[in-house]
């Protein structure tokens, strides 16, 4: 078991060393462990070899400029010069918040980026400032839209995140997949099947076979199959993709760079590097804040108290899976299994910087 | 068969009859006949009855006062006064594209409205502004959230238009939910089956009977089942649901009043009718327009290549279906069944003008 603060530390250097400021740093390593605090594991420390490799790649700027390159009173649009995902994505939801501030509404889109972690970090950022927040970004493809067996989309996420009063903030952050990415690759280190309505074979035919992408295989959209509404999730994907590309001028779709440095870039590009949307709107800007927060609560405390199915304990409201992995985790401490041990361990050794 | 313009001018007259004003009438009328063109009969003559009713019962109001009640730069909070929904909501993206001219986007959440019709029609209505259009709505209350059996949520749809080059607009516009409401009824009327996935019974086991709505079942989430990601549906019914009514103070969730008068009104109301929700973004307050409509094109054009799947002829982009749908039914002529055609006769009678 290790505790949040020692990951931390340990991610700040590992960035640090990499040539990253210690306030980029800082940023990187916070995202980080919020990944591995709201029990999203896939978004936390078994990733930091994968920036370690872009870096040796050359493929991400630890010193970049950020900049924006286009705006109205409630819009901009920021270059993130190819920095690490996190740092283009916390400017840009800070725009999209002083945006929000003088035009009651603010929306930032990001193109020339890179992986960010999670999209709830940034949707989050905005409830202090008592604004709702939001979140999405593409990634790479995996994911077959409906009537078709080629990769075009990624698990495309939307986070939203809308303050309250007495109640804990709603915080929405889900792939518009049926399942992530992470959960093929579990399924099948453990030689289990997955449910079919997950993924296709290379001819579109239902599958169970977790490994299946490794034979030209592709991910399904959110429903499943046309019967079940897998054309909704298509719609839901495509939106987030144009938002995070057309509208920013990144990378759309089947061109959206590898976040991964043993896949190769892309001959092909149609934009610039991985494409993020962020959303900033004022509570006040609809309602006075304290009625606002009061009808938030009376949401939340009606949809708490709906009658749980049978078998059921309780129902949940979006956000409380994480809030309570949070207590739990910060309770218990991050436990890493021994392989991701063993990469952190590389890395550390290879830019001469101990691990434990 | 009935033409187009044969059932607009019969709509139009039916609800100025009902004392609407001639402009208000057209409006109405257009967004009932938009609904017959793009293929979603479930959302046009066969409501004039439902109208109708609650009109006779004092549950709508024809002259309507329509209030902006709150507003920022970019915001605004409009009071539909009990409006017949289309006139509250096309009011309401008006404001919205007004703001987005000078503050880049717009946007707009409707309180004390009625049922509108089809989201798609107020969304699309931003494109000829060269914006994107979106629209949100809360419905009343059939659909359960993830673990629970208590019906909390309408089919809340979203709709998003955005604007395209040469390539027709990218138009999606879908239930929360597998299916439409709609779709329950003609499957019970024809006795047959539903796939599972789509309702469940009182207790909150999987159902195939699509009259369970009547013995204390519900509707699912996009998802269908908590391992199909039946919570993802729920995030994103939720979040239609709170846009639609927290952020404009109408009735949120179970409170939402019946669209139809043969349901009683409630007795507990925590706000303001049925809400709505409405966002228009200029696509130059992102991209010069120009760069923005061939990236467009170059998004729609790289989807519609995609490889389809075996036995699938080829692969849509949102909006294609409506788009056939209109092309085929303008030139066939709209055709209604004689239970419908029955109701509007009775209309027609009780308001002293001819149907046929």
């Amino acid at each position: 078991m290790y505790t949040k603060d020692f990951l931390f530390d340990f991610t700040k250097r590992v960035f640090m060393k990499m040539g990253c400021s210690e306030a980029d740093s800082v940023i990187i390593a916070d995202v980080f462990l919020a990944a591995e605090l709201r029990g999203h594991a896939s978004h936390g420390m078994i990733r930091i070899k994968d920036y370690h490799e872009l870096w040796k790649a050359g493929r991400i700027n630890v010193n970049p400029q950020i900049k924006v390159v286009h705006e109205t009173p409630s819009t901009a649009v920021v270059d993130g010069d190819n920095a690490v995902g996190m740092i283009t994505a916390r400017r840009s939801i800070e725009i999209a918040i002083e945006k929000a501030r003088s035009a009651g509404t603010g929306w930032v889109a990001a193109c020339n980026s890179n992986h960010f972690g999670i999209a709830g970090y940034y949707a989050m950022m905005a409830l202090s400032h008592d604004m709702t927040g939001i979140c999405l970004t593409n990634a790479n493809p995996l994911v077959s839209p409906t009537f078709s067996v080629s990769r075009m989309m990624g698990t495309n996420p939307i986070a939203v995140a809308i303050p309250a009063g007495k109640q804990p903030p709603l915080v929405a952050d889900f792939a518009t997949t049926p399942i992530a990415r992470g959960k093929l690759a579990v399924a099948e280190k453990k030689g289990e099947k997955v449910p079919f309505g997950f993924v296709q074979d290379k001819l579109g035919n239902p599958s169970d076979d977790p490994s299946i992408l490794k034979s030209g295989g592709s991910m399904l959209t959110l429903g499943g199959d046309r019967l079940h509404g897998s054309h909704k999730g298509y719609c839901l994907s495509s939106l987030v993709d144009i938002f995070s590309a057309v509208f920013s001028g990144a990378n759309f779709g089947p061109f959206v760079p590898p976040s991964v440095a043993y896949l190769p870039l892309l001959d092909k590009k149609v934009g610039k590097g991985t494409g993020h949307f962020f959303g900033a709107m004022r509570i006040d800007a609809f309602q006075p804040a304290e009625v606002f927060r009061a009808k938030m609560d009376e949401w939340i405390e009606t949809f708490r108290s709906a009658t749980p199915a049978q078998g059921q304990e309780k129902v949940l409201i979006p956000g409380d899976p994480e809030r309570e992995a949070e207590q739990r985790i910060m309770a218990e401490g991050i436990s890493l299994v021994p392989a991701i041990e063993k990469d952190l361990e590389e890395v550390a050794k290879s830019l001469g910087i101990p691990f434990r």
